[in-house]
């Protein structure tokens, strides 16, 4: 993937635009469980994902965490960049989930980009109308549906994301990315296993059924 | 208040620009109740809140509504022309919780503004990072926060709207803003009066002492 791949309008871009955003970018590695973006704290720049897998969640003040959303090879991390936004105050965390591969583009780099071009300033705006979109949604899904529809949609989601339906994941994790307890998510996928949806073996959730799930 | 007071940038806008701003503008008025913004359906345009209040909410499939911001006097209500954001899908509610006597852009001529000038493009992120925080904030106290500091924040927040520590509101309406039962803001209330924090009378709830609410 090139830079120009992450920018639907590219062709529409000046040719200074387009050199100022190839000029400035570094390619990057991260291995597996390594910190991109811790919260609050810096401010690298925009994270143009080749490869890998990034993951946003906010961790509460006992330690508890919850996925807001994944960022994927194609995509843009905007809160890598979060001192480019104004008025943002979200104590959000961004680590590699599997080893990432990235562009980046320093924070004052794509700051002046966006402060001379409307289209880039527009694009941006869309990245963040999309996690906007995604966190809506989270919260809606933690405000009116019950854990075993969220256990279903967060094992589809994965399932999408892996390409199989053996999923290589505990029960903690599950509980982590959900913010529930590690009891929580054993019951309802015990109850899962009974009704025929889902296997369990150590360190594994094999999905047996994805359409039967409980949908929301 | 007119128009250039909603746009701290104004004076860096070119002539035409500021034209094309005020040009377009109506002078709206809604009385307390009356809908602005229906979850999803029409899309009027940007709303600049002149007197009044504005509350935006999500309603569950159950007819359940949590409250995610207010839109104040000098402020932007940027849902209003949702369609102007791309992969938006939000279904959120605008209801005049005031009467609100606003200012509106008209979508289309402000979507035209965005496209052409790059500050107008940035204010309009900035304004949407707010709201971000906004709803990040509600889910942040919905994940880790008990219903008793939800309550309690609740009340600081309307002390503040309203000017006034008598707070002429039910315990189904704040049941209501916070998507629990008022079977439960009853009892956490009751709780407050014990403990002399509130006085409970019928429609009302007054604060005796705020700063001795329970906080996050």
């Amino acid at each position: 993937m090139v830079v120009s791949d992450f920018f639907p309008m590219w062709d529409t871009l000046t040719k200074e635009e387009q050199d100022q955003l190839t000029a400035n970018t570094l390619l990057k590695k991260k291995e597996a469980g390594r910190l991109i973006h811790d919260s609050g704290e810096d401010c690298e720049g925009l994270i143009l994902v080749i490869s890998g897998q990034l993951r946003a969640y906010v961790t509460s003040p006992e330690g508890k965490e919850v996925t807001l959303y994944r960022v994927l090879p194609g995509e843009i991390c905007l809160f890598s960049a979060s001192c480019i936004l104004k008025n943002v105050k979200m104590d959000i965390t961004v680590r590699a989930e599997k080893e990432t591969v990235y562009y980046l583009i320093p924070a004052h780099h794509y700051k002046n980009l966006t402060e001379h071009s409307a289209k880039i300033a527009r694009y941006t705006n869309e990245i963040l109308s999309t996690r906007f979109s995604d966190v809506m949604w989270l919260l809606e899904q933690i405000m009116w549906q019950s854990m075993d529809k969220r256990i279903a949609a967060f094992l589809l989601e994965e399932i999408k994301l892996e390409g199989t339906n053996e999923l290589t994941i505990t029960h903690e994790k599950i509980a982590s990315h959900l913010g529930t307890a590690r009891e929580v998510v054993t019951r309802i996928l015990k109850y899962f296993q009974e009704e025929g949806l889902v296997e369990l073996n150590r360190g594994m959730v094999t999905v047996k059924s994805p359409s039967a799930l409980p949908r929301p």
